[in-house]
């Protein structure tokens, strides 16, 4: 049976070059050939699975499955987070999926694929295709990075009048700046220092707030979303006063514990908290159609598709020193 | 100058009858006549402040100040937690008046005016018509409880179709029961033991859970909506198994310190913290019409409007005995 080169985490968080299966395709599958993976905070959290890593992938369809329909050889396609779901549940039903019971997805599914890998075979229904002026490199990392950041804006519905802070300029946050500007809002980047200021403004920010050590924050606006893109929790208690009446909070990065929140600021402020993951297929899609109408596009910083390259790309991320989304490419 | 009589706090805690001024009405001031108030949580907290306490007023209108246009002689009218908003502000231009930044709230504004009281003058505006068939006794608690757990569903768009869990019997949780029920919801009620259970399934409940003690809740549907009435913070390891995907939880009684929910499921869940505070004035009109067209009303016990009557009432409520809103009448 041929094989598929994937790279995989190891119990000792190391990279590894590995070969999985190649089945013969059945159903909607399609078999892809990897041209393009952005490497996300969530992976590092799985370096220590035996598992394929890497889920923001952008390839072309070099085979397609007996019941696939809408994808054909030499289609340039992404893929993110989410594998599968049911099909039939209210979720499901309702542009929901990613909430579905019966989910599939990054680190619980599918174990032997990833985008981290020369190959990759994906259900059709999962795939979204890429709009003709983004490039690989620049699709990669919105099919999980744009898809969440993009998601929390557009499923709940923002509104182009509102102004919409950012904490925290990486991966996510960057991506955010762009999509929210675009949308119409008036943006607010939070961030520690001064130090992305000018790169911040660049990407669509109207304003910009240096929050280390200040004892209370200065903006144009309240706030009437805040999309926390930070990976340890903000300051709150300088925040709350910052918050629109009605605001909603998005806490996205992934993390331990407890989600904790002044609770009479969040009573007397009507705030909303706003847990979101992702986005489901149709929010997706509508996020490539938006990035490419308004060339949205991520910063990224490219390594090669190989061990070494992988692990390279893991310890500048793991440091907080990526500018500011990694992206893999086969050699 | 003639004047009013009111309960007020004092520095120990104890309830201390006292006049206040009555000055000429101005503007749309009304005099009321106090026929009954209810007694809340927060008039506990504020038992120590130098104030008029009372929140949940029922009376009659006596006298109508100058530009009084809606209300005359001898309306019966409720009264609540909000005495005065800004009028101009994008809250209040968009119904939203209880984020008002400039709003007037019981224990921030009108020290020496209140529901525990003889007489209260009070603004028009903020004056609420009291249907033929809500009784002064059943009218008084809905101004503040009944307004509290209606809005968290009404502003929020619960549909007739969803699933709804209180957490909690009391002055609130017993009001949520009935509203839920007639709007149409499942109800299911959630306590630490079975003692309120054939109580609550009396006032429309359709399931009732005992969680003390139990490693895992059952119920027959997950929960769309959780309205957290219970005074103690519940055990969010217990809960967030029964929530649906896209859940909507409202704590609604007050609290110190901060909220806390497990992040991770937050997340995953896609569910939604909603921060709710009593109810704007369209709300509060909505409220009352829809307690009227379906008897809903809270069940009682009534004390006499005297010292000894409100501190016998408060303690009975500090102990958890009160089934479930304490009255107090003037004699």
């Amino acid at each position: 049976m041929p094989s598929l080169t994937v790279f995989k985490g190891t119990s000792d968080g190391s990279i590894k070059q590995s070969k999985t299966e190649k089945p013969e395709l059945s159903g909607d599958q399609v078999l892809l050939k990897v041209t393009a993976s952005g490497l996300c905070g969530t992976d590092l959290h799985y370096r220590h699975a035996d598992m394929a890593l890497g889920h923001e992938g952008v390839g072309v369809v070099e085979e397609v499955g007996p019941q696939a329909k809408y994808m054909k050889k030499g289609d340039r396609v992404g893929w993110g987070y989410e594998h599968d779901c049911c099909g039939h549940c209210q979720q499901c039903l309702t542009g929901r999926e990613t909430f579905c019971a019966e989910r599939a997805m990054y680190g619980y599914a599918d174990l032997d694929q990833g985008s981290f890998a020369h190959h990759a075979i994906w259900r059709e229904a999962f795939l979204f295709k890429i709009p003709d002026n983004l490039s690989d490199e620049a699709a990669a990392p919105l099919q999980c990075g744009g898809a969440t950041v993009f998601n929390a804006l557009h499923m709940y519905d923002t509104q182009s009048t509102e102004t919409v802070g950012i904490i925290g300029i990486g991966g996510l946050g960057h991506l955010a700046i762009q999509f929210a500007a675009k949308m119409g809002c008036r943006v607010i980047v939070l961030s520690s220092t001064d130090k992305k200021k000018d790169e911040a403004m660049k990407l669509g920010a109207h304003e910009f707030v240096a929050t280390k050590g200040a004892k209370e924050l200065k903006v144009s606006r309240p706030l009437d979303r805040l999309l926390v893109c930070t990976s340890a929790q903000p300051q709150w208690d300088l925040l709350m006063p910052i918050m629109a009446p009605g605001a909603t909070i998005y806490p996205l990065t992934v993390a331990e514990g407890d989600f904790a929140i002044p609770y009479m600021s969040l009573l007397l402020g009507g705030i909303t908290i706003q847990g979101s993951l992702v986005a489901s297929r149709y929010v997706h899609q509508r996020m490539l159609d938006f990035a490419a109408l308004h060339n949205i596009a991520p910063i990224v910083e490219k390594f090669p598709m190989t061990e070494e390259g992988i692990t390279e790309a893991m310890a500048k991320l793991d440091k907080g020193d990526m500018r500011y989304r990694g992206v893999l490419v086969p050699q």
